[in-house]
């Protein structure tokens, strides 16, 4: 990028901080929201909240070198894959979106394109799922990062947990698994560009927090193996997975086996699918249980899948061991 | 820092994420926070909102090489200014502090110690204030960056805004101006660490809220020419300012002489006081409103001065052109 604004484009700091500000608050005037007295823009984030709601919040960072390479993806998916990250967090708790605030740091000579299509991506995914950007801050450093805080709402109470498994509940994922680390796996083998981003599962979160049953949820951002471990983290329990019921993508086991690839192992290592693994609870009558999940898949227009279940016994059975794994 | 890690110190990749998250929610969950439902060290952050509030939102990073730098000042200090600016964010809108989520990148072998330090900064500012770090995120990066969200309330339309300038309005600061300014330019000749954090404003600016007449404020970060221009901004008029009437702390002519500096000129460019720059309206009776800031001062036991006033015509006058500026 910086070889660009050497060979004359235009750079964050030709434009300047006020004019930066004003590009992104342009377009994120666009995306409604009526819980938002001011945004930016104008000069602060203010929210009136609606009576009997509980806000959540959740923040995730995608900084260059660690998150996303340049060279690898276009800057608008970026953007794209940072919001994406925040807004699974939402569904993953059952709530809708409410607002983001963007933080953004970014080299004084990065060019101006590449602020514009990082920004661009993140207001596509805002605008998709009506959560506006309502503020943030912009900052110079030596590497761009997008640093994303999102708020979310649910009736008071309501919220889906981590926490609250029990022995004998049923494990469940929606849509299916391994699709975006095979398309980065093919990526890197073939040198061509990602341009994949997945669909964060806002309204089958939501869906399932109005259900009730669900005892405990978490969105698949670092893969099946390592996620599944952060449900049970603390708990004394652990699971057993059936390798069969996975749900892939149509072709992944094809895909893999070209690349020499076991698939039950990019399933479980392979990170951001965004699809949520919950557990329900073991219920007095459980295939009434699997007919009121078999409904909302068919209203949501998402399969979800029945994939194992939690045990007793500490340790996961049925996944090969972690792949890749936590961030330090 | 990463020479004491190749010494032997224990690193962030030694001890693991997880446990890494522990070490801040065993301290964050001192501070109290009653409108949280859930907090780190649980899996999520759920706020329950008070009837009748309104909620503001503020985000401000700092990131290594940018904002600081570790030969400088100690860690606690760069995690105690980051959380400062934060919180000075909300004393300018006049909120109370309601909590805060840090998201936090760091080299995978970046020292435990500098961690701990750093995220104590941020405990000891957000205890002080009664803003419990409620979520946040940890990363690897090359360089360590703190990017703090800050979360505050206010009566329902009750927030001080930057926006709603009159022509006549009498232009007000909070304390003292460019001690921090100078404090940091003798650190810079003399080699000497930095210790100096200054104070967020939140009782003034919850007591300037309530009391009524301020047409906007704003905090001083980037130094008093700067923050002013941004006041005036998009609003076509200008300021007087008497830099006869700029308050400064004890000593800090003689202090600026002695460096061969125009003390006018450090309060101008100099930052992070962290003080409220304030316009109240011009009313019928200017000597009843001087009296009713008067008697705000004595009972928050912090000096307001009035150092000039809004004018009809674009354009400062009084101060010394802006020093340092922008971010870009």
């Amino acid at each position: 990028m910086t070889k660009r604004s050497a060979r004359g484009a235009k750079t964050l700091a030709d434009v300047g901080e006020s004019a930066l500000i004003q590009r992104i608050a342009r377009r994120a005037g666009r995306t409604p929201g009526r819980d938002w007295a001011l945004r930016i823009g104008d000069d602060a984030a203010i929210l009136r909240p609606r009576a009997g709601d509980e806000l959540v919040f959740s923040t995730d960072a995608f900084v260059e070198g660690s998150h996303f390479r340049f060279g690898r993806e276009p800057a608008r998916t970026i953007g794209r894959r940072a919001m994406v990250a925040n807004l699974s967090d939402l569904a993953a708790m059952g709530a809708e979106p409410v607002g983001a605030l963007l933080s953004l740091a970014a080299p004084r000579r990065g060019a101006l394109a590449t602020f514009d299509a990082l920004v661009g991506g993140i207001l596509d995914e805002a605008e998709r799922f009506a959560c506006p950007l309502v503020g943030g801050n912009l900052t110079h450093a030596r590497a761009w990062s997008l640093d994303v805080t999102v708020i979310g709402r649910c009736r008071r109470g309501g919220a889906l947990r981590r926490r609250g498994l029990g022995a004998e509940d049923a494990l469940y994922v929606t849509g299916t698994l391994g699709g975006a680390a095979l398309a980065r796996l093919v990526a890197d083998r073939t040198g061509g560009a990602l341009r994949r981003v997945a669909m964060p599962r806002i309204e089958v979160g939501r869906a399932l927090a109005a259900m009730g049953g669900v005892r405990a949820c978490i969105d698949l951002s670092d893969g099946l193996a390592t996620d599944l471990a952060h449900l049970l983290e603390g708990t004394g329990l652990g699971a057993i997975v059936d390798p069969g019921a996975l749900p892939r993508p149509r072709g992944f086991d094809r895909g893999c086996a070209a690349l020499g690839l076991d698939p039950d192992r990019v399933i479980a290592g392979g990170g951001e699918d965004y699809e949520l693994l919950f557990a329900f609870r073991s219920g007095r009558n459980p295939s009434a249980d699997t007919r009121r999940i078999g409904r909302l898949a068919a209203r949501s227009g998402v399969p979800i899948s029945r994939i194992g279940q939690i045990t007793g016994e500490k340790g996961v059975r049925g996944l090969p061991a972690r792949g890749r794994g936590h961030h330090f």
